[in-house]
């Protein structure tokens, strides 16, 4: 079992990099590839959306590699997505793609065309209190699909995106089809008019309006509302749930976190 | 010729009411209502969704009033803004509406039914420097449809929205018809990677594919990006009208200033 490491979006901190490298020689049961693309730098993002698409395309293209294993999050995914889901090879086919954050609308765009995809864990996230642990799940995940790194709700078809990546794909070329589905969103780092616009324009959305249930995960980091907002994240999602139609889940088990539980968009399609 | 001013968005200060006060007034051409919803609070509205949705149908309801101006932007008219555009009495149908930023969900929903509605400034906009200039050049419009309150760039059917506001109601059933017609965008307080992310929301959309070109206004009040983004406004948006094939078309003369000039989203289809 060969894992490879790319960043799409942001660069993968060195210390991050090592981390999960010591990891992963403790288990003993899979290899790891970091490739060096990680630590490139190019203002926002890890190196020029060229080098970014060579590298990711490279390591879909490795007949040796069995999952790739997206970095961390940031933003510049979707500077990439569109053509890294193009004319895939075989070797592109038989991969388990991994990761969260602004690495959803790369989970998007693969689960369109066809590929087994997961949110899940990064290799930034070793760097947070207690992220071994969040490590050691993704990788249960990767090596062994293990049933103990899943979101405990599930139950069915399912897809879990941030929010506000969600939002900013809809209506997009790599807008994935979730009719059927259970949806579990999380975020960070918003503030609480901007969570309310995004459940706005994300329960107006028809291609939202067809999942089977909404599920809320954690909502970390809000940023400060002026004036206050007076409606928390729980709220705000169950008011839009009902206006909308859409049928409410109950929380999941989700976030920008060390307790990132795993979620699977469903077996590949091809 | 009466306007009237009401919050479908946050509350409006008693500062601006009362200096636009004077300078319509001064003015003695038209009169001017200053719905009391305007001054409601309730966490960051103007009053709940149901006091700014009925002052709102208040104002459209009323035969006398020829104009009704949006109080300032902020967030929430997009939470009212399907319904106040359902069954429209006749005397709604006979008015111009007038502002932009949050407004923008209202000057969507309401072109999207057939009144007449046009991007400019706001009541609360006196406070800015050289803010009555602002107020002046709305009142022109509205009062004598002024072309020099246009920005001058207009050749054809336009629209003009606030970039993320624009973002967040696309897909939604407030979302207009945009083909044909030169968009202007503009921004503010948003940081460089979410202006290119709305762009590759905004020039991914099918809605946005249809129309005669994109013009860019002012982006103010960057939030710094950490780390740098290394690509201004304009690179950014030249750079996703090349990836969409939608044509540039310069520079416009709208933003959230005192500068800002006025868009007619053109003549009623009623």
């Amino acid at each position: 079992m060969k894992i490879a490491i790319v960043a799409p979006s942001c660069s993968l901190k060195r210390e991050a990099a090592e981390r999960v490298a010591t990891i992963v020689a403790e288990r003993g049961d899979c290899a790891l590839v970091v490739h060096p693309q990680c630590f490139l730098t190019d203002g926002h993002f890890a190196g020029p959306d060229a080098a970014r698409l060579a590298a990711l395309r490279e390591v879909m293209a490795d007949p040796d590699v069995d999952a790739i294993w997206f970095a961390r999050g940031g933003y510049g995914s979707n500077r990439i997505a569109e053509a890294a889901a193009l004319d895939l090879p075989d070797a592109a086919k038989r991969k388990l793609y991994l990761g969260y954050s602004d690495a959803g609308f790369l989970l998007a765009a693969f689960h369109k065309v066809g590929l087994e995809v997961a949110h899940g864990p990064m290799p930034q996230d070793v760097l947070r209190d207690g992220g071994e642990a969040a490590v050691g799940r993704a990788l249960d995940y990767i090596v062994q699909r293990s049933d103990s790194a899943l979101e405990t709700g599930l139950n069915g078809p399912a897809m879990a995106f941030n929010l506000t990546v969600l939002s900013n794909l809809l209506g997009t070329s790599i807008e994935p089809d979730m009719a059927g589905r259970d949806l579990l969103i999380e975020e960070v780092s918003e503030q609480y008019y901007r969570i309310d616009r995004a459940m706005f324009h994300l329960t107006g959305a028809s291609a939202i309006r067809t999942i089977r249930r909404l599920r809320l995960g954690r909502v970390s980091y809000v940023v400060e509302n002026e004036p206050e907002f007076s409606r928390d994240e729980k709220a705000i999602v169950r008011d839009w749930c009902d206006r909308s139609g859409i049928a409410f889940g109950g929380q999941a088990d989700i976030g920008h976190d060390a307790g990132n539980k795993v979620v699977p968009f469903g077996p590949s399609r091809l």
